[in-house]
């Protein structure tokens, strides 16, 4: 099979209609965007043996790789319209990109996002590059430079199960939430465009939360003081694993794709799903606290200074 | 070095002024349309030892990453503004990294393109995936699929020259206009404007001539009778091949990224560089005549029927 016949056969599922002018199977796609709005344009890159392991299945891979690239498009309030697939393959087979194509589309029509464009090719590994465009009103765009000492730092959903998941797929259990935390995260998309004109800073948490909103604070010139044990835990973590653990997944762990925000406390009152964890300061650089007790974190965890 | 420390220190020259609100360095870019204008967006990777052998120089690739991709854009008559960089690296140091950022950097100077976002990623090869958005005005866009019987076909600059260059570089021939014709593509940008309201239908020359107008043909439910004496060929090619070798570089060879297109003659009669090669027919398929007969083409070349 031909690079031309996989597009076809299998990339070439009919932009929704308005959605784009022309789509695949042109040399680029035309778009229409709407007046008024900026561009918000995202690109994110899956590795096999990196990002994921040889063994997640090919569905997961597909919906995985559109899912974190729509995480960032939530981080700045936007709205998820086009996207187009660059994918090298190696040593994979017709069923696979077919399940691939089918996890793709499934997370693309979550949001209502096209496929308008891509390439294929051979390589010596799987190599999955996503690119989002999408649409905020002018001047809407929650950056990650906005946080404003005072402001609330919050998180949605629960943070450290996808990390936790990851180890457990490690380890070879496959059916699991938490595992399914790891496969199919879930983009933030609703809880972004709330927080347009509410939030001062927002960042998706991929690395880690202590790095990523490090990377928040410092983009923005300030600081924060947190309280891990206000960090949202899910009942499915803490059923597998102690609170040490637990909390070293949430703060280190990464691979959630929740949102960590910081806002004036009152402007976001009516927003559902979110936890406030600290406080932005004046004094640069993060301060995580234990029981009111400051604690170091680092890879391995945290602990207490002595 | 890490991967934030790599796209800082490489990756993130200011984009120009006024042509991104948010560039590199937050979860996305925010990009301001200009009003009244459709976007165009093209992705193309180029993987190491598939797209280009691995001993081609780290500056010449970043080049050609981006001259690839701004090709599709004048194919479709738009004008480059933003572009992203997906980079997958093995096994390359910071030299390396620097070198290929040059080249990428000097094949978006060339035309005014701001990198605006990008991740960098370690895999097993050198995977380098860009994705380009340009503009057009509404309804201007040159698709593949207006030709009309009685159009005559054009080709841009000389045809074949970057697969001999090719050959060439396979042999250890570095320092030669035919491999520079392959190291160094020149998209066409400035003829695709000229040609917006005038050409049909148009395509990048990328997998060989004869394979893509024939794609072009395919789009357009029509069929085509070229002159292959009327190619254009070099002289840098003729002088190193013979004619049957550079005819076959010419019409299957591939990466030369001159512009194919289709229009009424007298509609692009004021257009430079332009040069007819033949007729587009109601009847459907590509047919090459060699002074006046027809003949087969293939990978091998051509060759009169028997």
């Amino acid at each position: 099979m031909d690079e031309f016949d996989l597009i076809r056969r299998y990339f070439s599922r009919d932009a929704e209609a308005g959605a784009a002018i022309v789509g695949v199977g042109d040399d680029g796609a035309v778009l229409r965007p709407t007046p008024g709005t900026h561009q918000v344009q995202v690109t994110d890159t899956l590795v096999e043996a990196v990002h994921f392991p040889a063994n997640v299945a090919a569905r997961d891979i597909g919906y995985r790789s559109v899912a974190v690239n729509l995480s960032d498009i939530a981080a700045m309030g936007g709205r998820p319209r086009w996207m187009t697939l660059a994918l090298t393959l190696w040593d994979k087979d017709e069923e696979w990109v077919e399940a691939f194509a089918a996890g793709l589309y499934e997370a693309a029509a979550e949001h209502g996002v096209a496929l308008v464009g891509g390439d294929t090719t051979q390589g010596d590994s799987v190599v999955v590059t996503v690119h989002v465009s999408g649409e905020v009103d002018e001047g809407a765009a929650i950056l990650r430079s906005g946080a404003k000492p005072g402001d609330t730092v919050f998180v949605t959903g629960t943070i450290g199960d996808a990390a936790a998941g990851l180890e457990l797929f490690r380890e070879g259990i496959v059916d699991d939430d938490l595992v399914r935390r790891f496969l199919r995260p879930v983009a933030r998309i609703a809880t972004g465009l709330q927080l347009v004109k509410k939030a001062n800073a927002a960042i998706d948490v991929s690395d880690g939360l202590v790095a990523d909103l490090s990377k928040l604070l410092g983009a923005s010139g300030v600081g924060a003081m947190i309280d891990i044990e206000k960090v949202p835990l899910s009942t499915a973590l803490l059923a597998r694993f102690d609170i040490d653990s637990a909390r070293r997944f949430a703060l280190t762990g990464g691979d959630d794709y929740e949102l960590c925000f910081t806002a004036p406390a009152a402007a976001v009152a009516g927003v559902e799903g979110i936890t406030a964890i600290g406080t932005v300061t004046e004094n640069r650089g993060l301060v995580c606290r234990d029981a009111g007790e400051i604690v170091e974190v680092d890879d391995r965890g945290y602990r207490h200074f002595t």
